[in-house]
């Protein structure tokens, strides 16, 4: 089997960005990964759906439990192309996710503004893999808006 | 028309934590009223949905903006048995509610031990209203499990 790496697992959750981009959506991607495989894959439908919880982190750590058949993703990482909010980030805790990595920064919204607790103590952290690309997608994303 | 009070909202609620319990869920329960009108019921499905996302309040927060068809709940108020915890805080701060009015203190894993900068600036915030019932409810809960 072949071994994806980090940046393989980022630039999928960047083409679920790109999807909520096309879709008019702030655009924001995740994908779950168990195992080397990707098990989730979603993207922010809080326009579509309506409902500001259907964030792309939400919606993937929903999918990834309805793939494994578990409430707990220990042995699963996710790959978010922002960094969580504090509901995401409530959700992380609540899955107990072995990893979470995003790629830009939220110095808004972001969960880091309120603290690294809000994670679960066992789940892993990294971030800045394509922070530049994420960026430059939601800064285009804006300045689409406001024109 | 009659005009509902507090503790009728609550009382919702709690009919809503009654059904959890018996589901063998945890018991907590919600209800999102909107001009003196419930129109979201929901109540804890983490067990039967397998979906750590499924507390009672973000379920009830998807149900109001299904019914109102309007991602924002200014003018919503959401009952709910248990304090809620960071993850329905963060819901609750995106969505705007107008109130949110907890009945037992969760010191545990409420969104409280962070702190009330959780909620959105404008969500009035009131907690204590059938605190008892609401925690003999839960307490009857865990000791059944251990048995």
């Amino acid at each position: 089997m072949e071994l994806y790496s980090p940046a393989y697992f980022m630039n999928e959750a960047m083409k679920q960005a790109q999807i909520a981009y096309e879709e008019d959506e702030i655009p924001v991607g995740a994908v779950i990964v168990c195992r080397n495989r990707v098990i989730a894959r979603a993207y922010n439908q809080t326009e579509k759906l309506t409902d500001v919880t259907a964030h792309a982190e939400m919606l993937a750590i929903t999918s990834a439990s309805m793939a494994l058949g578990a409430k707990y993703l220990t042995e699963c990482e996710l790959y978010v192309t922002l960094e969580p909010c504090v509901m995401c980030a409530g959700a992380s805790y609540w899955s107990q996710l072995g990893g979470v990595h995003y790629a830009a920064s939220d110095p808004k919204r972001g969960f880091g503004k309120v603290g690294r607790e809000l994670l679960h103590p066992k789940t892993k952290l990294s971030h800045g893999l394509m922070a530049v690309e994420a960026k430059q997608l939601l800064d285009s994303f804006f300045k689409k808006l406001r024109n």
